[in-house]
């Protein structure tokens, strides 16, 4: 007779409970297709007094998260405390010297120690698995280091946090600012406890940096992610990105190129009636495109008590099954450093600027794009009551570099208002 | 150090041709992530002398795909064959017996024999994997056996065969009418050898069997899925489906409920801005849903050397990287026989007649609907030059049996002309 894989759980908010929930519900399912049973011997959490809805009782507790890891009757930790570093970390590392296998949401710790993590789990022959932490309940870890295993990955990109493009596409939908969709997200709990993590666009770095590092057979790079939230993107850009046919995402990419590894998180225009385009709320997309594959689109709930949830019970059933593979599918020790491509990869670019009403303000603006061999695909004055008129232009393909050189020129003439945004145009 | 795992190709087809180049280009890539080589011993296929623009000197050949099957320097048959009986099956059987994996993209075998050669490999403690088999490149079948293992699936749908959906959406593009787009399809070599494997939906309607059987523990039950074609689908009940914010696909879909399992591959009306409404051309989605994840939509190529091929050696890494689990997620004898639902479950639905130009005409058919209990959400007459009107409806929520009973009323009546067109309206 197989023996029960047992289970020790550390973090009881929303998705721990859920793992709970569903280990006691489906507790036959998991039988039935896995072929052993699967038990939760301990638990851990910050306050063991709260209400979580479930009976708990018969699970050993623990205050502390590092001496269940090492409990002689767990089988798998089952990380779900959150951060970094600090105990999270501590716990994770205690489970494998203690020769557990870990199941973890944690993106933060794999985008920043994953490689140290990967190559001690490596040494001591243990699995740590992570779909949770990308994507939520959508199998995009599996996808990558499993389904595509034939394939040379091109790119990788994705919508990976949902509460920047709730609050995108909410702006666009109700015509609200920026400023009060943040706080609305905030009433609705839909906010880490640090914002930035959210709409700074580090959490969604965080995966970016995971699926990467599966990707392109790469260490993980969080540090080399060139980064940038949505906090300044204007219900008036949303506005005239809709108007040329885009919408504006906090789009992650990461792709080879002869120039190293380009990671990019960052407000992106992409075509409104593409995959990516046409996703509303708090829903996730990724796109996974490979030599052999082409392309394949995956979407789902990005987070939430279920879908995370089931994510994690996906990775505990593989560890049943008796599935082992190196972390980020590859050996740890073999992952290469990539060079960080500084210059990304050419592209069309959106340009907003408020001209002055001045003659020959706009054939100024024309002559130093020109100059700088910034060609303009298409252009737009809009009428304006004001001082000022906003203009907008989508380039042809062209370097970062060229557009920066003319932007520094433009900036420095009497002919503009404030500073221009500029935004990437993401083809798909 | 670790043996090289070696493969037997019976097939050299399309994907046969993909799968050796792919082990060919990626050796290095595939041994990293697997930490095994991949080597081809011997191939087979019906013409030797066939240029493949391969270089297959190097490999064994067998002609007889079952004698190939057999060899002793071969640990995974690759079956690419096709054909649910003859030699598909027979060289299957005879790898089990010798002990070999399979890995294959035989729908048809699978649906129909599935039951038998899943009891045979697991008795022999070997398996049968086949991501190939449904939808391309798509990796919808680990995503439902394994990724969503901790979910009771509540729903599996699909647009899973790429010639009918590069048909239907030609014909709403060109304004061409069926037969035009099945020739064009047919000289682009888009269908199969007998096409109402495509056309007819049995092609999707295996693909359904296989993902049903996984979904919900139930043996492959390809016929016990109601199938109806796309051959009777007309221009006009295209249009007027767009005109009412619809899009018709032949549409798979699997569902349980207290009645059985409901199994159904049809021309359905699904929203134009949904996901599957929106899906163009030859590209396949499969809409996973279960009670943990909620609801994960894939999409990807479903047909094509790369794609397919992608499939397969995803299939053969994860042989080679020692996954083993049941060929339908769980034990093949423990797979209950699903009760077919003869009556679905109630749907809205498009209704099509063409009304006789006599007086009181639509107030009869208006009657005889709700007499039967089937209440109307949305009408339509068109106007009419000849002697018969175009009229529409799209009902509330209704069972098929109330609107077959009314349907057949209201043909012994003598206000319409023709046989009225219905089709399901199914909500995303």
């Amino acid at each position: 007779m197989t023996q029960p894989l047992r289970l020790g759980i550390a973090g009881l908010g929303t998705v721990g409970a859920g793992v709970v929930r569903i280990v006691r519900r489906q507790a036959a399912l998991l039988e039935a297709r896995t072929g052993r049973r699967i038990e939760i011997s301990a638990i851990s959490a910050r306050d063991r007094s709260r209400d979580r809805g479930l009976p708990l009782a018969a699970y050993a507790w623990e205050d502390d998260p590092v001496v269940l890891a090492r409990r002689d009757d767990v089988d798998v930790f089952v990380e779900l405390v959150g951060g970094a570093d600090g105990v999270a970390k501590a716990a994770t590392e205690a489970a494998l010297n203690a020769g557990k296998d870990v199941v973890t949401a944690n993106k933060a710790m794999l985008a920043i120690h994953g490689q140290a993590l990967a190559e001690q789990a490596e040494a001591l022959g243990r699995s740590i698995r992570f779909e949770a932490a990308v994507a939520g309940g959508i199998p995009v870890i599996k996808a990558l280091s499993e389904s595509l295993a034939g394939n040379e990955i091109t790119r990788v990109m994705g919508v990976m946090n949902g509460t920047c493009n709730y609050i995108l596409t909410r702006m666009e939908a109700e015509g609200l600012g920026y400023n009060a969709l943040f706080q609305e997200a905030g009433r609705l709990g839909y906010l880490e406890a640090d914002p930035t993590l959210d709409v700074g666009g580090i959490d969604a770095g965080h995966k970016l940096a995971i699926l990467a590092a599966i990707a392109f057979g790469t260490r993980p790079d969080f540090d080399g992610i060139a980064i940038e939230g949505i906090e300044r993107i204007s219900l008036q850009d949303i506005r005239q990105a809709a108007d040329m046919g885009y919408r504006i995402k906090l789009l992650g990419v990461a792709q080879r190129s002869a120039r190293g590894l380009e990671q990019r998180m960052q407000p992106c225009l992409v075509p409104a009636d593409s995959p990516l385009g046409q996703l509303e709320g708090g829903t996730n997309m990724v796109v996974l495109e490979g030599d052999a594959v082409e392309q394949i689109v995956l979407r789902g709930p990005g987070a939430g008590q279920g879908p995370t949830a089931s994510a994690v019970i996906g990775d505990v059933c593989d560890l049943a099954r008796g599935f082992r593979m190196p972390v980020f599918g590859q050996p740890a020790i073999s992952l290469r450093r990539a060079p960080a491509a500084i210059a990304g990869l050419p592209a069309p670019y959106y340009l907003r600027m408020s001209l002055l009403d001045k003659p020959g303000a706009l054939a100024k603006i024309a002559r130093i794009l020109g100059e700088a061999g910034v060609s303009i695909d298409r252009m737009r004055q809009y009428g304006h009551s004001e001082a000022t008129a906003p203009v907008l232009f989508v380039t042809h393909k062209t370097t970062r570099a060229a557009l920066d050189h003319a932007l520094r020129e433009i900036e420095q003439t009497d002919v503009i208002a404030g500073a221009p945004v500029v935004l990437r145009i993401e083809h798909v």
